[in-house]
């Protein structure tokens, strides 16, 4: 089992006091952080990182995204939600094929490790190729392969929930307890009812949550109150979905009902607020949520409607976002947005000891190089961390004690063919999109 | 006079046609771009950049912010607008000296052009050194020495109206052209009638504009039409602020009326999405503005607000920012962004034949680097450079043909020496503060 002993970093601890340690030294021994401060002198690393004029703070956990969706990235922009998804996406998805999955995920897994994302939330299809890619990558990752579960829609591939039961066995805590797993019913405005009560039944069987799209219109709301008689978030919890903890995606359109019923059944909303701004959605009341005592974690949705998979952008624009909307600048400070976009992010997606540096704690975690302009001076780490770092800064990004990212080079994926192969395929994909428009429109 | 060849590029032109022009070449000579596609043969270059894998775009023009105030990034956190100005920004520049203004904006140019950056419209105190800072570092700049020309607050060191009038005696078109002057009065809030009067008078007879802070809260407004009757627009106007082509910075709390005098005396609305949410002001409304046929461009603010001086970051928010506010996912698509951060902002600078990539413009301009997974596949490349792009993927910045960032590394300045000396001045500046409030509380 290797060693690993960071020298000369401040710290960022995030942990309950907002600890800030200064020229401070982490030891990592059997995939946990051991020691902090004081390293015993007889600790024997296989590898030291010098990390003067770096801070280290916990990775960024990604709670809710399509990573595959990064082949689509910019192929459908500047629409309405409807138009997007109708002439954009479900077009272009029409083409996908299994293997675009791996390709995709693997783009997706560069820029998120380039950018300091340890572990993310994923909800797609052909999921054993996004596990295959966690597990070459190194990083940490809650899969959830979606089903449709529609009456009207048919589903991508092979997909059904029998499926996605066999993907939770064989899948769930495998990869050395990096992979974790959910069922993926797409959402409480597709999916049939019975899709969704058969899903909450396998859930229950499985001990495993549910990672579904909630309240992400005022029609979808409208619709549920018609066709149920209840908010989607108080349907789904009637149908069983949030009997195990799970992810609510969005969740923009909510009532204090719908929040005391999130907070009881322990769900945790995953808020992305790139996607929320590019597509007009309006946002997740994130602050309403955290005070009524929901967990809130962030994420980047897929790269079709958000652009890019950088959680720190993400972060940013949560704090800006919630201040904007609520007009009070005091909202999100930079230390408890960070706290949103670590901790919470991997209390959501079960890996409990992550998210904070502290002895005991898995050692997943990042270092940014300071020792830039834009980062100078150094009044405030968390808010230069927050407001002025780009994800380029990111110099390091360690998963399990395992190196991912070292001065700034992947040390685990083979970054100029993983981009190769995804331009192919994602032009491939756009090209199927054009060829059907121009039928459509003969 | 140099020349320089750059080959194979991607261009963005940011012409009235948004031509773009794949794997094309670009020929500078005596500033200008001279030729774009097939270069002649005899065209000699002392410098050949091979920009395969780049796009080729305008850079961008800062139309609003306060460079030096780099010093204070981080300084003020998570406050609201009155007590950022009163317990924060006042505060810590009461112990501004001189010299302080000269390595701010030095760190501030290394930032700038690193993201990008090939113009600064900039509105602080000590304005030679900024002129000393632009003339070193080989950006453009517009600059306007801030007078508060106030009854009740007292003046940052010796400035005065006159001061400022030598000030762009001076300056103006020095630096080869590439300085610019405009008179800086603070704003219709904090300077007196008759100081604004004075103002207006100096600008008609030296020619040129002022830039000004215009209606950044509501009270802002009400108090304008308690004391003058008038909105804060309609004020400046009747005072003749306007009658040169000026800046109004902010003008987020601004009606029809105010809108028609801004299109009809050809002022520049400088919005500065990123600050407008970090201090919670609402924003100001580019589509609205835009629609009226009023120009519109971009700025940061000062660091202490926005927190870096990234325009690529300014550009991207105020898309998403406009399409969250209208709850219109079609307004602000790329290309359009992209303009007013560009041709707009250089329109407004004075710098009437920069801001797009043709024949006969003034070569000002940057390269992406796009070889990277955040920014594969290139399905839009405006879209990749709004929405997907970071300021450490500027790998060039070119102004006047002069390669002033090349391969990611500054050409014109000593970035460490710059970064040195900002911490510690920016360090001692908060430090007062801190005394300060100390003996305030005590």
């Amino acid at each position: 089992m290797s060693t690993l002993l960071i020298k000369h970093a401040d710290i960022l601890t995030l942990d309950a006091d907002n600890s800030i340690l200064k020229n401070s030294s982490l030891a990592i021994q059997n995939k946990q952080i051991v020691a902090i401060g004081d390293i015993a002198p007889d600790f024997s690393a296989d590898e030291i990182i010098d990390a003067k004029n770096h801070v280290a703070l916990p990775g960024f956990f990604n709670a809710h995204t399509h990573a595959a969706m990064t082949l689509l990235r910019g192929s459908a922009e500047d629409l309405p939600l409807e138009r997007w998804f109708n002439e954009g996406i479900w077009r272009t998805e029409s083409a996908l094929q299994e293997d675009d999955v791996y390709w995709g995920a693997a783009l997706a897994a560069c820029e998120m490790i380039r950018s300091g994302t340890v572990a993310f939330s994923d909800h797609y299809f052909y999921m054993h190729n996004v596990a295959r890619v966690a597990q070459e990558a190194g990083m940490k990752a809650l899969l959830a392969w979606c089903v449709f579960g529609s009456d009207f829609a048919s589903e991508m591939g092979p997909t059904t929930l029998a499926l996605t039961e066999e993907f939770v066995a064989e899948f769930q805590n495998s990869a050395g307890g990096r992979i974790q797993t959910m069922l993926g019913p797409h959402s409480p405005y597709i999916s049939a009812e019975r899709a969704l009560r058969d899903a909450a039944n396998v859930a229950h069987k499985l001990g495993v949550g549910c990672h579904i799209h909630v309240s992400e219109s005022s029609e979808q709301v409208a619709n549920s109150y018609k066709q149920h008689g209840k908010s989607p978030v108080a349907y789904l919890n009637a149908l069983g979905i949030f009997d195990q903890p799970s992810i609510a995606a969005h969740a923009i359109y909510i009532d204090d009902a719908d929040i005391e019923i999130l907070r009881a059944k322990n769900v945790t909303v995953a808020a992305c607020p790139k996607t929320h701004l590019k597509l007009a959605m309006k946002t997740t009341r994130i602050v309403d949520l955290l005070n009524a005592g929901v967990n809130v974690a962030l994420g980047t949705d897929g790269a079709a409607s958000n652009n890019d998979l950088d959680m720190s952008q993400v972060t940013r624009l949560a704090a800006l976002l919630q201040k904007h909307d609520t007009g009070d600048a005091t909202v999100l400070p930079s230390m408890q947005a960070l706290k949103l976009a670590t901790r919470q992010g991997a209390r959501a997606m079960g890996f409990s000891k992550s998210g904070v540096i502290q002895v005991g704690a898995d050692a997943d975690l990042i270092l940014i190089n300071l020792d830039k302009p834009h980062l100078t001076p150094r009044h405030d780490l968390a808010a230069n961390v927050v407001h002025s770092a780009q994800g380029s800064d990111v110099n390091y990004a360690i998963v399990d004690g395992q190196v991912l990212l070292r001065k700034g080079e992947l040390t685990t994926l083979d970054e100029k063919k993983i981009m190769r192969e995804a331009e192919t395929r994602g032009i491939r994909m756009a090209q199927s999109n054009l060829a059907q428009t121009q039928k459509y429109q003969s």
